[in-house]
């Protein structure tokens, strides 16, 4: 269905998926458009972030954020551009990042609305490099497991927005950097593009051991974005005094129910407690003081301009084929920073 | 085997256990007793400790420290009597706070070796509340948790050293204190001596039930020293920002192998990233700087005098029951602080 200047297209929830989501439980439908009142504004949606944790909004279940209800449309961010203002701080033309969800136009008051301005560079970067998932890689990193020069650094997903980002500014601080990513594709542009130290193939039937055979002094700190078997082969290898920033564990969003054993929480637990490792989760919206955003912005933007950071998009073309990119998303088949076009 | 003067009775580690010791783990034997050369001390066991730590010692696996060797005298902090010196910092009849492990005698040069004085008050209690259990709550607690006043703090083994210790600590800092202890002895004794708000019998059938109905304002710290399933009752009830000093997995330590599924590692690390959690492993003797082991001196000297700590001791007697009081402990048929008197 093309846009039309007359619908506000919204993909909603139509069920909640138990396992891996699938055709049944996005569908898209068609309002009006609507206009604003006093104090509001009209957005028109230009890219939307897709990102693994709007899975868990899909579930019914206790987390950090309210889960999207049925019927109701999927959460997420978008650059939109301001088409009618009541607000004395936007402008028509302005663009503004904004928690619009997946829909072509809302109305905003403006409150949690970052302006950008009516010619930004890069629009789509803010939902990227220079938004939540740049912020989440630099603040998870950085204030939580505080790398040191010549430590050991392990980041899964990593041609991913997040885990590219984590890698790349371990590799600023002077740390060894080894990423996990799926398939030799992916591998080649961690080590040749992004610059890391090595990068192992977690489809690879012998992974732990090549794991093993990239980190030989052992592993300081694992940037936690996927869970599964990933963790599992890094826990014989953390060293004393290891730090884990839990930012996600997307292997396990789509499971259905519980996970056959071994139960591996004496591993997990054994292991904290003998390597005396430092495990901590973070949302990066409540986990960190405000302030530390304009440092994260200053340092991201000096690292770009100074062509020391690479980032990449994998562009989705309108909000019809969003769906569909999300699953491949979740099922690692993204490459890059998923941005839909809408 | 009694004592006798001429000889030093000696536990060794006879075989690895698998799963649980039993009568084939250790052994008595008996050497001569030792004569102390230039610079060496021969030291008189009169307490021994008996902690859980030890049954990691008997595994052959990375940890903290080296396993004991088989044929090799158990690891043990004492408290002993010195009966010959060459070293002026210590004079017969002086009491001293050594590692001579499972032992009647040993020599000791001094290093590592903490002189209490010929006529300590309380020697034993430098195995326990003042000495490596004490010090260990107060450290995790205070410096790892950080509890705030009206806080809920849970806290399992609650009659043990380091349990009883923590939740009467959490109480002096203003928090809601949960005890976990297994029957109803011991959980009388932890509301109405220790003082906690309340202590669930973790052998009730209802007891994850039982738990969540004592925190009905979810846990902010939970001090680990047990695993298993209290762990995992726990986990669902943890409230953002929750803090877990990670100090032992006593449930675990006997486990012969893998444990069967559900895998947990999903429900811990899903918790972890939805509640922000901070899980932290220590090791009180490197995990803080050597200072804090003066404030804790102080504030702990401090509140036995004020009769705010309530400390119990379990008193083995003779070295030859040591085995058979460590499998109780390992097996939670323990009450208070174990301690031996050789």
């Amino acid at each position: 269905m093309p846009q039309n200047a007359q619908t506000n297209r919204r993909i909603v929830l139509a069920q909640r998926p138990k396992g891996a989501p699938d055709a049944n439980t996005l569908r898209m439908d068609t309002t009006a458009i609507p206009s604003p009142g006093p104090g509001q504004m009209l957005l028109r949606s230009a890219y939307l972030s897709l990102d693994p944790y709007m899975r868990g909004r899909m579930n019914d279940a206790k987390s950090y954020a309210e889960p999207v209800a049925i019927g109701g449309v999927m959460t997420g961010q978008v650059v939109a551009e301001v088409m009618l203002s009541n607000l004395d701080a936007f402008t028509p033309g302005d663009y503004v990042l904004a928690g619009n969800g997946w829909q072509d136009y809302a109305l905003s008051d403006g409150v949690d609305v970052l302006n950008l301005g009516p010619n930004p560079a890069n629009p789509s970067w803010a939902l990227g490099i220079m938004g939540m998932p740049g912020y989440t890689a630099y603040a998870g990193l950085l204030k939580i497991a505080e790398p040191q020069p010549g430590e050991t650094v392990v980041v899964a997903a990593a041609t991913g927005p997040v885990g590219a980002t984590v890698g790349q500014i371990a590799k600023i601080k002077g740390c060894r950097v080894v990423g996990i990513a799926g398939g030799p594709e992916k591998c080649a542009h961690v080590v040749d593009v992004l610059g890391f130290d090595a990068c192992i193939d977690h489809k690879a039937p012998d992974f732990a051991a090549q794991l093993k055979a990239a980190c030989p002094s052992g592993i300081d700190v694992y940037f936690e974005n996927v869970g599964g078997k990933v963790l599992y082969a890094v826990l014989p290898l953390l060293n004393a005094f290891a730090r884990i920033p839990v930012c996600g564990v997307v292997s396990w969003y789509n499971l259905p129910g519980l996970l056959d054993g071994p139960d591996m929480g004496p591993a997990i637990m054994g292991t904290i407690l003998r390597m005396k490792v430092k495990m901590q989760g973070f949302i990066i919206f409540d986990s960190f003081p405000r302030s530390l955003y304009a440092e994260f912005a200053r340092d991201m933007t000096g690292w770009l301009q100074a062509g020391k950071m690479h980032y990449t998009e994998q562009m989705i073309d309108g909000l019809e084929a969003a769906p569909q990119a999300f699953y491949d998303l979740l099922e690692g088949r993204s490459f890059g920073k998923m941005v839909v076009k809408v």
